[in-house]
């Protein structure tokens, strides 16, 4: 399956708040002054540099929210790969409308794109294992559907989407619980059956007692003891400030998972811009 | 003045539709499942890395909206420059409140001192001169006006808020209108007498017409020669993918401002955690 | 762990909804007409009919929305058991603000107390077996969180809380794939590592296939054998117009989980209403 | 006149809602993982039993919202009566759209169907009368507008719709006022010249002050008794745990209207399902 | 009974929304520069003019929301009469928060003492009849709940809130029914026991059309021989362009009701200030 | 240019919101009842008395958010002058949806032609200096974005839009700050380089200082002196309540702009109506 695009449901409001951010209560100042209301324009949307494009629908509604019959054409899909100067789209109609939402658009893409181009290098450097990349919750606020649907994009997976669709037991909650066996206990009564509980161990002690409970997946500190001690049992998954250099060790021990915080909160936008065709 | 706090009714839509977004339909299962309803506990919110922070109103809003018991009490101010292990904030009370909104704080306080951090170092590197460091509109959708804010925190000042606020003139109104000073002109005639008009000019002859007619702001390519040609008439900014390595050089050109897009779009976050007290 | 409340963040925006709906435009017409403004009542809300109590935390809400010095003092805790007549919570304060928010919170705790009365019977009557009571997809609009919630109160568990936190493959997805097996492969490839996996199967030869490739659950047509076939490879759950009469029977083929759309989607509501104190 | 249809500026952010609520942050991870983008379907709508249907528009919103390219084709109109297996509508268009988008439709149409098919009851059994069936303000916090229009589509009509269209003076105001004329009194000054007002009253002595004073409308307790007093001087209304049995005996007192809560509240959802066309 | 006031749930999200139009995406500029953030003030609001206030709730949600712990004392109620210099209300508190809401503050209260006072005049013009001054649905968009309540205020009455809380039958309508009676026949059969029918009627022929059938009130157009004609037998009601100077006559015909659409629409506001205390 | 239209996005909501106000909970009532469902009407929205035209985009709006299928052809555009009888738009279609929208269309155009047709007045009468007429933050509260694009239709100007696009420092300001120029000072230190500082004096000896520091506009009391010693080196600005009578000689005096408060926030509306075609 190609990647699912996003319920145009859901990310129209992102986009629609966005413009209105932007547009404040006045609108255009300069293209309104300066541009006249039938002129017409076509341009590409770029890329400036090398990276993974994603967020192309959402550019799309930036354009067709300020003026519908704007035509904006992809020349990709979101995931692809782009060298600089490649073609993402197309942009045609009236020049008011394209030069408004011009700074949305773009800023949705290249954020969207940046976490796409992130996730895809640390992909590839794992690509020879079998270890995934998965972001986290460190996501920016108001942004998680989007930013995980790019981490997507760039080939990654998802760890849990909020609070409430998996159990994560961390050290506090054990601290609280006063076992590991004791937290993932309550853990179980509590959910329904559709809830994984994944358990963050610090000891190989910790983990024995996790394994002995049984959990869906467990979060290590000492990887390679721990990733040899789990087996089947579970899945594993190695986490910290990971990069592409050092993503190849990790996924060599054979963890199944490598979550990334910086995919989501600190990946650098990929830069792109609009010209004239 | 000091620092003047964003508005309480500003940011309490952005906190709290955060929350939501992280809550979901079922709230904190963990948590819930875990922690006894009434027990209390203590934590400082610390820095792990050396920057300035910003964000401290949303992270006590956060926590208040989820449990308005909690007693957020901050050690120093947005703005300050802290070193790692920095005591940035004592949160106490219910220690389920505290664990369900502790992410999304951190993600409000990281983000936001991440760009107040990359502000203050390049607002370091241009301290011998006049030049003053300054914003884009590459801002994350949805949260411009907290962005903003964080610029000032790290010391920085403040482009555009959006397309509605001033005049930015840019080379596709230029090549529409026929000439700068054409654009100009109609700029001015459609705008009203609080607002400010900013050219960007690509060549010297263009700033001289531009100087000619008479703007606000000239943003610039040629740097040295066009400083010079501007003197007292209007204010020069230079933009571009500056770093603290090459800020030092731009602005003692005797630019006023400098421009930086990334300080917004891609200003990795700074590191921040909860501790036990 | 005692029931987990709903955080009031969540269930506030609904409560204010559902008190603007009553009072459109002009508010309370005959209580704004006849009550004095300062005059103060004392009320009781009691249970006409016996049941299980839910919903108090958002009757509390709705009066203290309309005035914030109205004291709402709950006599018992939600998924507690009354018998008709039991006192349910003290409603204490300015008689207009009681009148104005009595009938939404009325209806808000009569919904979920039937809900969560519906849940306790079944819940009851399979109480002798393993059998978890579960509810499902279909709930009234709007209201999915507190319905689910109102089960959980009832003693039962929640299935999927959306088409987002865990895969339900049905027989369209698998026509559509052309076996289960493939469905479940899909799935499986598309999913993060937190996402459960549930197949609908029709014949023994599917459940096969089924427990070949391996799921989280399986929802049951031929239950007898099923969850013998099953063992300890899945969760198994039954579904179906169940009955306090015919849950019994069902819980004791051995079946996990027994999910119920009538608990959201037609369970009466409870009878309480609001007396002289 | 036909039923009038609800404008759909009123019913779309119902089902908006209800759809987000469904998709939750991360949409059908089912139908995405497992049905390709472009597969076209055709279901059909159909009846599980007997009864009389209505939201049909709002299920091709449900639909349309999800995907505009879907066809909705209903084969009936809201307020027909259907036998078991009756086509609903035809839904036709691609299968992904299709799937996602069922379960809220269906909530949609089996809740009010459901509403629609008590009412129609109800309606029938006293039809050889002059009296009416109405519903109350017992409605399902937020779905209100479209609970009240079911009962129409069901052959009953409405009480208030809120709190502020209409006078309904219950023991407590007359309790706080004094007399029954003195509330009456107190209305009559209080609102404008369209507003009816209405008493409930308790006893015959009660009812005589009632109409000395002159209302719009009487809610009765001695319904043989009170019906007779009242003759033409004001419209009359029973109410109370009223069942298709109950009402014919009631209705032939010569009373005009009959209210009852449980149509809105408690009547259980019209079972109506998707299948292949 | 006193004026009741408007519920705060009603009128939060007006004041909200005012004060978020004023302080766009930055704040109080001026105010943020140049006051200390502790600085304490007292100012007193003021009339400038004679007049009928209203909205003082408004003005005190203004400042609240802002900053809490600004304290806002009325010294008079809403619907009292002032003369020019009158103190209004006492405003004490944070100087930074008074000034920031201030212009919202007296935006509102100009406004609806603006409406209050231009009822007030008209209603003491017809005081020695029983003629009753009523608003239209003239009003200002999204203001007109409260634009109703200065109505009130004023000592006016209200006609219908929206499209849906009363039949009101004009030439139009009646055009496509056909004739008077079957508009009225139709608007009888389609609406609930408690929605009232008024009919504007051209003619006296209409009119006895009209009488003979029955309605609530009438709408006429040749007042002297309408009202006599009408009687005992239906509200009647007086509109146009009514002055104080015309408003005297037409009340004098023995009309009910005279409805004055610039009430709500042209009533210049009412002049008041905030000055030092 | 001619006048710039407002985007659509930002008009929406408020059209939106304008109709559900309307159409409360049930709709239409009368039309609904009366008015058949397919029936097609074409009407002629028309001006009642002479004035300047402005809002036919949110009329149009109006109508078609009620039914996507009548057809809304303005006959002049935005800003044209109109004598008695003149035609403004044609409305065409389904009469139901235009009969509903038709108020809240009206509500529109009227309010903002009466705001356009009061500037136009102003404008003409000091059409023979370089005067121009703005408005204030005096706005209606909720509708300052459709106000301030009214004057401009007039011909006016617009002052701020809020308190965060420019500086006024008025005499509280002055006050707090010790002086004049101390207040400038900060104000400078505090805000962007694009955002303009504006102050008001009261003397002579005030606006000399303010004239030694520098701003870029003054608003003045002792006007005529004040214009003359300022000459180019500042925009004056002249207040109070002025009228077609004595804005003449205000503008006589050389002033740049005139500020009318009573432009947004007392100019009646323009009666407009909507006959049969």
């Amino acid at each position: 399956m190609p990647l699912a695009p996003l319920p145009a449901i859901l990310i129209e409001p992102i986009v629609r708040e966005a413009l209105l951010e932007d547009l404040g209560r006045a609108g255009d100042l300069t293209t309104d002054a300066i541009v006249p209301l039938e002129l017409k324009t076509k341009t590409v949307m770029a890329a400036r540099e090398e990276g993974v494009v994603a967020g192309l629908d959402l550019a799309a509604l930036a354009f067709r929210l300020i003026d519908p019959t704007i035509r904006f054409q992809p020349m990709i899909e979101d995931g692809a790969a782009v060298a600089p100067g490649a073609r993402v789209a197309i942009v045609e109609g009236r020049a008011r409308g394209v030069l408004t939402a011009e700074r949305v658009a773009l800023n949705f893409v290249g954020r969207m794109s940046g976490v796409a181009s992130a996730t895809a290098k640390l992909t590839a450097a794992v690509s020879h294992t079998k270890a995934r990349i998965v972001c986290t919750r460190k996501t920016t606020p108001l942004l998680r559907a989007i930013e995980k649907y790019a981490v997507r994009a760039g080939g990654g997976s998802n760890h849990r989407f909020g609070l409430d669709d998996a159990v994560l037991i961390k050290d506090n909650h054990v601290a609280v619980a006063g076992s590991v066996a004791e937290a993932i206990r309550r853990a179980r009564a509590h959910v329904g059956h559709l809830v994984k509980i994944e358990v963050e161990v610090d000891t190989l002690a910790e983990l024995e007692e996790t394994l002995g409970v049984g959990v869906d997946a467990v979060l290590l500190d000492d990887l390679k003891r721990g990733v040899a001690m789990i087996g089947h049992r579970a899945i594993s998954e190695a986490s910290g400030r990971v990069t592409s250099e050092t993503a190849r060790g990790i996924a060599e021990t054979g963890v199944d998972l490598i979550s990334v915080g910086w995919l989501t909160h600190s990946a650098p936008t990929l830069d792109l811009g609009l010209d004239a065709a």
